[in-house]
């Protein structure tokens, strides 16, 4: 599948700090469901255990919005419904256990196809927005599942990680720092461009566009080169090709 | 193979802040090989990716303690290494790129089989640490390759989590804590007990009896159950059942 359709809007995490869900991007999640006319949105909440409680909290957000929200993990077959689904939103928690269940379910395939040929808007968060890209190999979470890949949906030919934290200096843990890990990823030949998003950032792209948006601006590593800030507003289209 | 016969030193992690690579467990180390009559020792770098210069780092360490030092990966045949091996010192690094070396060099049988029947020394660090039991479902450490499975030497009956940190009050980040993460973790029917090390901590088993010694106490994760401390000397030999 060419990758020149397709709309996505990746945010790092669902819920800044003092803020409640999803608020710090309502108005970036309204604006791009509405300039494609979407009503509908199917939610997938396979990243976290509890899906029933999940979904009551994502219909809540999307219903006060004034969109409608199905979850997948109702539906009676999940490939059906993303083959019918206007848009979709894949929600954050563990990446391992999205991966798995989208595998699982036979999701990739038609996902993808949704995507890149018929232009279906996807929106991810955290966990949703690392299955978007190549692979969750630069994910932040605990691999608690054994997915039978890392690779993902490939909807664009870099990787992110989310939740990007900078080093603090006067920490005294000797755990790797966020750009140390992503150094060492980079040391794999052949591994793509890292974009880190900050907490309350993320990146919209419109077919063969990319974009910094939210709050924060993003972080971005090449395999060998110094990494780049790049601030709210900054076309980062570079990223696609 | 019965777990019945075994001598382990774990370590959470290397070097703690202000102090020498290994230094802060350089007593228990010496105490530990000289007690069971080792004069060298088999060093496996696989965690990292420059592994001739790990192996200097190692054995400059060693030479001074007074015991020789071999790397694995300089050794014309790992398994015969293995074989031949007095003690063996996994190091620290990344638990993925480690555990897929030792599938990719055919080494887990033979380690299990010189740790459980030969009772040969094991000493690990961090990754090498993780690898010692049961699966690495529980490392910190980002996903960079696809090892073909999670599990691991499987030389204890539990899993750690090494440089195991206590959630920061007056964090404003929302990326899921260490507590939280293995309570994730837990929710998978089937989940074995987690050791949580902090920096400074280490886990010594010998035969069927495990003590928590090091700097630090240790805080130890039942499914379904309170996390519970474990201050320092407390005999764990519970983990072994
Ligand atoms: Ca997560
Ligand atoms: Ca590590």
């Amino acid at each position: 599948l060419k990758m020149s359709r397709r709309n996505l809007l990746l945010l790092s995490n669902s819920t800044i700090h003092g803020s409640g869900y999803l608020e710090w991007a309502a108005q970036e999640i309204k604006d791009f469901l509405t300039s494609k006319n979407v009503k509908t949105v199917l939610f997938v909440p396979y990243a976290l255990r509890d899906m029933d409680n999940y979904t009551e909290t994502a219909r809540k957000k999307f219903t006060s919005w004034g969109y409608e929200l199905s979850s997948i993990h109702q539906a009676s077959d999940p490939v059906v419904a993303v083959e019918g689904a206007e848009a979709i939103f894949i929600g954050g928690g563990n990446s391992f256990q999205l991966l798995k269940a989208l595998y699982d379910n036979k999701l990739i395939q038609p996902i993808r196809k949704r995507v890149l040929q018929d232009g279906m808007p996807y929106i991810g968060s955290s966990a949703g927005s690392n299955v978007a890209t190549v692979s969750i190999n630069t994910t932040n979470d605990m691999p608690i599942v054994y997915p039978p890949s890392f690779s993902a949906l490939n909807l664009l030919p870099f990787n992110i990680n989310p939740h990007y934290i900078d080093a603090d200096p006067n920490s005294k843990h000797m755990g790797e720092t966020r750009e140390e890990r992503i150094r060492q990823y980079h040391e794999i030949p052949g591994t793509p461009p890292v974009l880190g998003l900050r907490e309350g950032g993320l990146v919209k792209v419109e077919d063969n566009s990319a974009k910094i948006l939210g709050k924060h601006q993003a972080r971005i590593f090449f395999p060998g080169q110094q990494p780049v800030e790049h601030p709210l507003g900054t076309d980062v289209s570079f990223l696609l090709k």
